[in-house]
């Protein structure tokens, strides 16, 4: 490709690859903090202007002190931590200051009823870098559902082999 | 375009910006093949390694060809074509060669049934431009689920007003 005049441009695929060492490694991170459920830390990965389209309504969440109140809600109200929850070999993409990545998220846990869940899902991060810091500015987690019942499918799993 | 000097970053946001005229524009086109049913030109938008995350199963869609075949079901199982279908006011973000956005999916309908069908959804798309081209490389479309019933919701609308 001939894009490369200035030192700058030259060195694009070297940042950019810095730049994907750091999103994995933030993503080890955030996914320690969820299996610990602990709040303040998850909250410490998102932009104020996190849009999030969750797995539970509402349809979107505008804003991080409304995501709060979502995760909260979450260890409040469905299950006991620490859990298991893994992203499973994230494709990320990066270019300059933006970046994104999709993935399945494996969970496992003792849901507030006392059974034992499981569940494979799906995870698309956007990510902006402000001043060298990546933050998650857009979230979307979700399973898939059944037509004919209108069922969210929550105990699908993935056809290949993950591990 | 003149992408490939020293010139072209310090254009870098004027560049950007014209990325982001681009792919709103390569979203009206997507719409538009949508509500005509027109398949061809629906996957001509999509990367040939496109991996979906997708309304219905499975879990994940990896390639144009497989992901061919879900919309087809879509149009010989669910809907008469045309339908209204409009992804409203995505947010754009674009930095160099990639990019990516988020929106809400406004869809009305006739379903193979003979019911009105209507249902607002997300939208999450990832870009990536290869020789000037802009091409879908990742999908994700979802409604969230209700916990307790293990209902997906399909008749949530948003909190604030769309056009």
């Amino acid at each position: 490709m001939e894009r490369q005049t200035t030192k700058s441009v030259q060195n694009r695929p070297i940042e950019n690859n810095t730049s994907e060492a750091e999103i994995r490694e933030l993503f080890d991170k955030f996914a320690a903090s969820i299996r610990e459920g602990d709040l303040d830390s998850i909250m410490s990965f998102y932009d104020k202007n996190v849009v999030a389209f969750d797995m539970m309504p509402p349809l979107e969440v505008v804003g991080s002190d409304t995501f709060r109140q979502s995760w909260e809600n979450c260890f409040t109200s469905h299950f006991d931590f620490p859990v298991d929850f893994e992203f499973i070999e994230p494709k990320i993409y990066v270019d300059g200051n933006i970046a994104f990545s999709h993935c399945l998220i494996y969970m496992q846990g003792i849901a507030k009823d006392g059974k034992q869940m499981e569940a494979w899902m799906r995870n698309t991060s956007c990510l902006k870098r402000v001043s060298g810091v990546w933050t998650l500015i857009h979230e979307h987690n979700s399973v898939p559902l059944d037509m004919a019942s209108g069922t969210a499918l929550l105990n699908l799993k993935p056809d290949r082999a993950v591990h």
